[in-house]
């Protein structure tokens, strides 16, 4: 079978082989959400999971299949539920979700987990499922080491102020914005189109959130902030930082 | 963006343009689950997804993203939780992800739903999926049509006497066999390696379950029948006669 | 108290007795739905519940209460939603009766578990509640043993071949036909009248679900297939293959 | 068919013409618990059981399948879980299926419900699950009528005081004891054998509950108060009471 | 800090000390429920606090926030969810939470817990949620002890005699009555304006449940029984009587 | 009854004439949660209780019993669950307490919420049960407004800048800290002991998550950044922002 770091495009004997080994398991967290008319709805998905592949590479590790539908979208973070294209789980589907693997990673003799998340909205629902899993295996196994990353605090602060010369919005404003552009840009480039970009943004939320959804505040687009100014390089400082991080982190964890 | 029926990789308003315009939507069901030493774990994930991606091209249609982990592998239809490699979900929290999508589908005006299985033991739990959305959603919605097969049950029976000419073992056996196998080398040849198939079937399973699964039953292999005899020809019958039925399905009831 | 082998018709200390002497545990799973205008709608409670006592008796072993409300019936296998009389339990629920039976049995010290089925939209809950049970329980406990059978699973190929020498139409059309009224007639004839069968069938089904629940399809009858040739004597090789099969089951495992 | 009024020994058109009469439907609620040495597990069940069938022969109603298994029995009122033989549910699992039963009676267009109650320990959890079902339903269902009573509220005060003319310790305490003693020497003798009832009785309970549950205050026989005094004469004076009391609420509500 | 046995208003090193040297935990039931028009919402907050905050001070232990809203209120025990002002929780909610809190309380090394229960519809969720705990933690877990107290249980009959010398009505319907209008003048007495009461009562309920809940049964006030005879005194006579109870519970089981 | 804006201390028939008139109701989100060696466990149940007092009282509004257990404790943003006194609720218990209280305010006719957190935790959770309350009510219910704010965002930037002249260590690591700290001061200086503060931070977390919860990382004392600084002063700047924003949110939606 083919040289791969990916899970489930191994048979069953190399992925057992490698687990032996001690390979680190890599869990991207995705969602299907809008991100602009520029880019497409699977921006949260191809970001961790290249991502992991790249250091799994390093690493001998595995990357198992991306969880490709995320917790709801909220307007201040991700443009929220009356985007077209975007699919909302609720919270405690994508919680289940995540514990059900980290029970079966454990069960499999899997002692040395990444999860690393691409989706705002994932972050509490997660960090949930961990805990879950952690309740069903039992608090005592100390040898279980599950590590949870959301990719944009693995970025350097002088990355961030060298792509934000005037100032760093703040990354929930980055939703489909400079960031996330410039990584799928390095990323799959042909699922990017700047020339599409409706630079209607910045948002400007008010500090609270209002249910039923305002009409307001999100920009048409659904850009939270900016795309000008995206760049491949940029997008590749970016996933140099990333990278580099979590290989320091395995380093230091595993 | 580029031209594709992956709902994931089209922005948001193109996906919106296309629901207005009555797109099919496609959302196929899969697992991460032991095929011998022969297969990548993703059988289940690459059938479904590429029958949908070639019917969706037809039909002007969507594909959503493959539900990825599938329901509880059990050892008389998929090898059961002893092989490394397997992830199962538990089938309440695979319901739930089911009636999560198919809610929001509901919400974004989505009408005419096709959700194919590649997973056996995925077929009780995406029916109940499917009531509860329902459920939710209320029935009265007359309007709302969710088609659900199983991608097996669209096989003409003469293509599978042609291919088991001394009979057929049955659906449930065919777990990365034959039929399996060939389609796998027909969509995704790189992901098979006849040289590495052990040959070690078929099972012979009582006609019953046991708990704790028993050691024995299940071919070391995980291979439930035989390998021996796949081939891309039959695969490309097996894709032809699948893809024809949801196309006629579609035709008929949308 | 009566010499029985109903749990429920015993006081607790001849349970407490019986069970500390080794006495398999019968579960049988029913529901309550439609079988055509000839039969009551308790026909999968009927038939599971005797094939357990008479087995018990051979076997000294208790049957416990059957569980009389099944998973919800689908039109292909039970008719579905649309028949009077049906009363549905969704999967989750039914699951989650299993699984306290289940953990009760263990917590008492029974330790040989039948678990016998008579519905066929059960299976899969079932099989998630025995899993849900061993989830509680602990993965470790190699000596609590749960056999699940479905009952039309038991009867000899054979005596398939001397119902049906015409072909048999295989088992999810059997709903309400010549298997369950000929097993009717044998174990309780005072609730069965084939005067008042419609012989409407057998049905054609599109091999999919639809949703909503097409009219057609299923007979008007409920009859999936056909009450034609029903007859005792059948009805006795139907129960003599059952139990004997369940008898030797229970010789082999415990 | 025979002419009876349990909703399951009737064939489906029968069942619709009698809904669509008017029937009311009852609903016996019961358990799998200890009732000492000289009764069989089988009391919550017989019971309801019995007195629903009687008054839906007068009240042109119809009987579901009683709820075999109820809600965790407890120490103070039927001797808790150290008893082999009790099987309990949990309390979330008990209110859906009632849930479950009532929502699917709606849909078939049933309007006049009566739960019966013979279990003290289902009281609450039955109480949850026809609010679930409200949930479900709807609140504004004005004509969805629900009747919901345990079989000792329906006895008169002066039946009591004929029937204990030294006090009545309380119906916790009649776990067992004379009215439940007596109402199974009425309804089905052959599974009471007082001589075998220990009289260990009565029990003392402290006002509170303790976990883990204690070892003392249960009476070693599981009786709560006495069996002494019962007789089949009391159990009719009884019976007459219940079902009087019922039909009459049943005319007054419906 | 304050020299306080209020768990909350301590910091945590000095909650860790207390626990340490063994202190009993006592977690207060409450509710948002109305309690007539001469009361406020939160009487079943109120008294089970402050009894516990007495009790706290005489055996060195320490008292949890109150879980301020409470199970479903119902017409025949708290005048049901017609009122204004009444906040319910499901019965499931009301578990978890008790659930939740029991295991922290657990894993944190409290070993002497005493739930005190204030509102009349609280008592089987609180139960189920002591039994979910224990599921979660263990059952073999011998040195957890948890007792679980209805406040009105631990009233001697002699001062049920000496407030109701004309007989007691029956706890269900002291909801808003004497009872609790006593404890209130003698716990909280701003809380309480008599010249408010209507004195519409007592309430004639049947013996029998009825959904939709009925407009007539419950008075309109609220108050089930009556408020006139309530007093301080008699207020002083109850909190006595309950503290002492609670005092003698907890030097007998610790 | 006496002039308050607490629901729980108004009778009934007061809180209904409220509601008629259009009240802003208020619920409160808080948590049992270490706040250092300095501050009582209940600063997050203080701060938002008494902010949503102060706001009731200039806009006619209603406060909620504070709901005082909250959504599992996290090292980064709270210290842990390593800290004795912090009592967790998981996520979904926590969001089911907010859905169902949320809930019960649409059917008794409130249509004006303000849900005020004071625990970072709580933010995911509430967002969600907020989410489950409309997917129970019906999304299509416009008139039902509910406002969520956490109550660090409604501080000014001025206010931030002038508080910590040298640099904002940022939201999460403020956790018992000047700004909390400077709050109780103004807000409940009782339950405030600078003197017991043990400056050991501020804390250097690294930017992921691991689970086993790594014993380095959070302060001993469980103050994430610093207390020096903290005054009274600064306290009343907080609450001027916060109240004044909250009024100007209430002025400007409902």
């Amino acid at each position: 079978m083919r040289d791969t770091v990916l899970w489930a495009e191994l048979a069953w004997p190399q992925v057992e082989e490698r687990v032996k080994a001690g390979a680190p398991v890599f869990l991207p967290l995705g969602s299907t959400e809008q991100h602009g008319h520029h880019m497409s709805l699977n921006v949260d998905v191809v970001i961790p999971t290249q991502i992991c592949e790249r250091v799994a590479r390093r690493t001998n590790g595995l990357v198992l299949p991306t969880v490709a539908y995320g917790n709801r979208s909220q307007p201040r973070t991700g443009g929220g539920p009356r985007f077209p294209g975007t699919i909302n789980l609720s919270a405690h589907t994508f919680s289940m979700i995540v514990r059900d693997i980290l029970c079966e990673l454990y069960r499999q003799g899997c002692r040395k987990i990444v999860v690393l998340n691409g989706h705002y909205e994932n972050i509490w629902p997660a960090v949930e499922g961990i805990e879950l899993a952690l309740d069903s295996i039992g608090r005592r196994v100390e040898d279980f080491v599950v590590l949870r990353a959301d990719l944009w605090e693995l970025v350097a602060p002088e990355t961030i102020a060298r792509i934000f010369p005037d100032g760093f919005p703040g990354i929930e404003l980055e939703h489909a914005s400079v960031i996330e552009t410039s990584l799928m840009m390095a990323l799959r480039p042909e699922l990017v189109d700047l020339t599409a970009a409706r630079n209607d943004g910045p948002a400007h939320f008010k500090p609270y959130d209002r249910n039923p959804k305002p009409a307001g505040g999100v920009p048409a687009s659904g850009v939270l902030s900016l795309t000008e100014g995206s760049s491949i390089e940029k997008g590749e400082w970016l996933v140099a930082d990333i990278t580099t991080n979590l290989e320091n982190m395995i380093a230091e964890e595993f």
